[in-house]
């Protein structure tokens, strides 16, 4: 066993500071580990007691019998640390402090946390600030807080790991309250050493855990927690996250919560989609959604067929999936014979979804004629049953003859809970039938089924075939030419274009272009051209000299001098104008691709995508990305419009990613605005852009 | 007492149908007026027994001893109608109808339907196919619904109105459960005589409630509806509703379970928010927001303190809060001084928001400073609380901690309940601390209580001064000339334009204008005139001569026959292109704005406005739907851009908005696309339009 499965599952375990009193805080967790038939050795440690619970005391670390798997430390953020010496000096294979007053409160502690980790040695760590750890399969609590006192535990395949400790109790609770089982609860709070990566890696191999939830406050380390999630997809365990800091003001709080830096929430977005992660939205989904996933069935596609016995909350469950894009589709012609033969003489509709056997009550086997004809129905995907207030007299009458059909398909079957009914509710869950009382709830239980099933974008690398040169261009900001130069050694298209001082210059420069040109001055300094009046465009060889003469007036005062360069350069007249830009953050670089104009700048239209650790995006992904903007049919022929060169589109946004990817560190800012998308068959061409270069580290 | 309030609160009953054995559904009503102890006369009627739990049974409603307030029919749509005749007869105020099988079943129903609505007469019914009415004030249940079986009645302010008998029990155990009060439950359903309107107009008149809370399917009669919700807006009392058929699968669900056609989605929201109603997004909302409107208290801003004792719920809260456009700043210096003073030499900070009170626990005393410190600072608008996993042992001690302190302020203050705690819940809310288990239902709750405080856009009507005369108009679909003149007639600002047959007109009529001129076919018949190649632009007196000839050419086979008329009109550059319209349904007709282009097809950047039933928009209305596109910057001078003539496009509005409240039926199609709003100080020009009138009614 390595560390942290000797942490998770331990065989010993020292309690540091434990108290003989049962009432206080420092007495929970041996009463705790015995309550729970803990059924391996329980040390406390306490030079002032000689027994605790009937369990022999010790002193100190150095006089325990054995070396402990697992120490876990009561004391407080001034002596914890000497402990955790003590422990690592035995060769114990993790701690656990639950101390709070590290980094969450400001240098100081953060001070405090660094003496603590040169403490810990080669030992791991588990917080500090943490709430500990919860082994459900195993019953085994390594605890203080009374949130997670209960006599029993629901045990399951859902394994939970959180950067907050105080969610964990809710978790529980919840979760005991609603019959959903868990594997694993863990809070790694300021991951001093022991962050999600870990945990998640250990769950991927755990055999209790079937779906992995998270509830994150910031990735510290972003290609850890890549490799950890792979390794748990490949192991085909789902994994679904809660995402706090997604308003300016959560990730203030989260700020003060835990010290970690929130990345903006758009990155995490493309960074989850990426990866697979399904992303809760709300922290009832990072319930919601694993209590769906954990009934092991797959679902594959959109067509709920609704089994109700009262009229209003089936009407409300269909428009709630309606809203989230799944269809309710009445029942094909065999199913409806069939269902109409169940119930004849009655006013009820059984031939439309909603399918209301209101009339049938709680018959039992009428509904189980229902639920097996539209489980075999090839009419749906998946089945939501509506739980109504006769349910509740008699929530195993509903959940049983649910349960009986299950094995007649492996279709998804959840169901929503209309009255207060806490019982129907777990009763069904614990019987294979994730039950939700809210409408909203079963939509994104399915949508995360759904998710579930579709592979992550993972496998998107795109290699770099050969590394370009860019010795040649000088550090910092470039000029106009310069950046679009850049773009054009990696394989961008770009306008065609010329550098001139003078009037006669400009002029032989439309003459050699051929065409309709645009003026504009060139300089490092100056990033608004227009602001200043430093653009002109549908000049001529006729008109560029004089324009050039007044164009170097008017931009002089502003610009605080006389512009000495210029760029004359082909006129684009056609095409759809796109953004394409990269952003870097903590958790790593992303290309932006976004409609110019109004679309981008008052409707957001943009999407991103992180790059891969090996390179930058193959051509498909690239393709998606423009497919993915709400302004895609402007590019796709919209209205009898040209189609525009979508595969030259492509070829550019994975040229400028191979840019970015190759540059790294080296690339602080690089942007294309706009590239002319012209129609099929004429290319693309980057007709202005931005690039600062930091020297080369 | 009018028949509505007989109806609801009756000092005697007849029940049509009882049975002896309460555990018949027939046999429910009497039981639960009894268990309920109804202070009035109970008729039980029933043929075949002389006695049902001790009350006298009578054998028909002739041979009641006095005329009941109420008849509550039993009996099966067959025999359903015959009782309800001998009610009317007798005199009695209203008839509760239970049995389904009416309008929602078809057209054999729907026929059953109009029977029973005959042998009502002048009697009010309720029904048919309704679960029924609870007045909780008054504890009288008038139904023989399973559902809301129920010993003790959580009595409070909160008024229902629901067109779905099935939601009532839910609605009902839900409230009992989080100990929200309710003061009437009344479930209108088939609708043949009673309608939301006429249980609205009670409840504004009712003095146990205080909110009223709507379920609906579709409304029937929109001026009704708006009386009654003026009429309780007047009285003070705010409405929240929740409207399903929000998607395209929920509104099928909705006919099949009513025979009502749901209007279009977005009719109903603007007629809503034009009306001052609150809109519950969810069927949670429904519960949540009254739940919050019924504790009375006002919230006058956006700035929400929350006090935690657990971290990661107080950043859940803080995070969706932010998402709903809240802001939780951080305490002001007065503020954060008293904080840190309660508290001292801990690690807890204080000065922040989430302020987290950790290390107090239950500390009820301190629970009581810091809420006081926070009602009192002028840095927040409310208060939101969170009860941790330490309150679940005790719910009275905070809950008294803060209710307390309600006298100190008016703001409003709620609680978030992190783990499963229904006593937790429960117990806050019925000490006027309303509690929510989700951060979502927390946020919405806070945007019902400042949705309540803005006055709804009621007195927007502005009234016609003239009857514009349009006699010399054709009956059926106008040409675009026809059509423009007659926006001119209502005051829209046209385009100058000239009709003409031949190249020679075409040459004369663009000498006329002296601009650049487009040229387009003018025919009743073609719609899209584009499409068949019928609209060229940037034409001169020079060019159009021989346009014209190429477009008759390339117009003929396509449409059929050689266009013999053809449009000359001046050219528009520059200005935003905007698109005004309106749209008739169910709900009343409404006026469309929408920003031109993409915007408005991609986008669906539009917005609407139901016209007053006294005329046409105001201009301050007007003024207000622009401002509510997402590309209202396009107008107000985006990035550097001329300010458009917003006010010509308001007043161009409002000409509009009169023309189609003058012609109301008449019109029956009108679009104005493109308007085009020139710089300031420019006015507007409408370019194109469509309009079909039909024969004067």
């Amino acid at each position: 066993m390595n560390a942290i499965e000797r942490l998770i599952r331990p065989r010993s375990i020292a309690v540091i500071g434990a108290s003989a009193d049962p009432g206080k805080t420092s007495g929970r967790p041996v009463a705790y580990l015995k309550k729970h038939g803990f059924g391996g050795a329980i040390y406390p440690v306490n030079p002032k007691v000689g027994e605790i619970g009937g369990l022999r005391c010790y002193a100190d670390v150095a006089s325990l019998p054995d070396v402990p798997d697992v120490g876990l430390v009561l004391l407080g953020a001034e002596r914890a640390h000497v402990a955790v010496r003590e422990l690592s000096e035995r060769g114990t294979a993790a701690a656990i402090v639950l101390a709070s007053g590290y980094t969450e409160t400001g240098a100081e502690g953060a001070a405090r946390q660094t003496q603590l980790m040169q403490a810990a040695g080669s030992m791991r760590l588990l917080g500090p600030n943490t709430i500990g750890l919860v082994n459900l399969t195993d019953n085994i609590v390594l605890s203080a807080s009374g949130a997670l006192a209960m006599d029993h535990f629901p045990a399951g395949s859902i394994g939970l790991v959180s950067q907050s400790g105080g969610i964990l109790g809710a978790v529980l609770s919840r979760a005991a309250a609603r019959g959903v089982g868990l594997s694993k609860l863990v809070s790694t709070s300021n991951e001093a050493d022991l962050e999600l990566a870990d945990i998640i890696d250990f769950l991927a191999d755990d055999s209790a855990t079937r779906v992995i939830a998270l509830y994150i406050e910031a990735i510290r380390n972003p290609a850890r927690f890549r490799a950890a999630v792979l390794k748990a997809r490949r192991a085909g365990k789902p994994i679904v996250a809660f995402k706090i800091g997604r308003s300016e003001a959560g990730a203030k709080a989260a700020v003060s919560h835990t010290g970690a830096l929130a990345g903006s929430d758009r990155m995490y977005d493309a960074f989850f989609r990426q990866l697979g992660v399904i992303r809760a939205r709300t922290f009832e989904d990072l319930l919601d959604i694993p209590a769906a996933l954990s009934a092991g069935r797959k679902l594959s596609g959109r067509r709920v067929a609704i089994l109700t016995s009262t009229g209003g909350a089936g009407t409300i469950l269909s428009d709630s999936l309606g809203i989230a894009g799944f269809a309710t589709p009445a029942p094909d012609a065999d199913s409806a014979a069939q269902l109409r033969a169940l119930q004849s003489g009655s006013h009820a509709m059984l031939d439309r979804n909603p399918i209301d056997v209101t009339l049938a009550g709680l018959q039992p086997d009428l509904l189980r004629a229902a639920i097996h004809i539209l489980l075999a129905s090839p009419s749906y995907d998946a089945l939501a049953v509506i739980a109504g207030s006769s349910a509740v007299g008699s929530p195993a009458l509903l959940a049983d003859a649910i349960h009986d059909c299950l094995p007649l398909s492996d279709k998804p079957v959840i169901a929503y809970v209309s009255p207060y009914a806490p019982d129907v509710v777990s009763v069904l869950t614990q019987r294979g039938v994730p039950a939700y009382t809210s409408a909203e709830s079963c939509a994104r239980a399915l949508d995360g089924l759904l998710k579930a099933g579709m592979p992550g974008q993972v496998e998107i690398s795109g290699s770099m075939e050969t590394l370009v040169d860019i010795s040649d261009f000088p550090v910092g900001t470039l000029d106009e030419a310069q950046a679009k130069a850049l773009f054009a050694r990696f394989g961008v298209p770009v306008v065609t274009e010329k550098i001139v001082a003078t009037a006669g210059e400009a002029e032989q420069a439309a003459r050699d272009l051929g065409s309709k040109v645009v003026l504009k001055i060139l300089s490092r300094e100056i990033a608004h051209k227009s602001d200043v009046g430093g653009v002109a465009v549908n000049l001529t060889a006729e008109t560029i000299g004089e324009r050039l003469a007044v164009m170097a007036e008017e931009v002089a005062p502003k610009a605080g001098k006389r512009p000495e360069r210029f760029l004359v350069q082909e006129m684009i007249s056609g095409g759809v104008e796109i953004i394409l830009g990269m952003h870097r953050d903590s958790l790593g670089t992303a290309i932006l691709l976004g409609m110019g104009g109004i679309a981008a700048e008052l409707f957001q239209d943009t999407t991103l995508r992180l790059l891969p650790p090996e390179g930058g995006l193959t051509l498909t992904e690239a393709g998606a990305m423009a497919r993915e903007l709400v302004t895609w049919p402007l590019l796709d022929g919209f209205r009898g419009r040209p189609r525009c060169d979508v595969e030259a589109l492509a070829a550019a946004i994975v040229a400028f990613s191979r840019m970015v990817a190759q540059l790294g560190e080296r690339l602080s800012e690089a942007e294309i605005n706009p590239v002319f998308v012209l129609p099929a068959g004429q290319g693309v061409k980057a007709a202005d852009g931005l690039v600062v270069l930091d020297a080369s580290t």
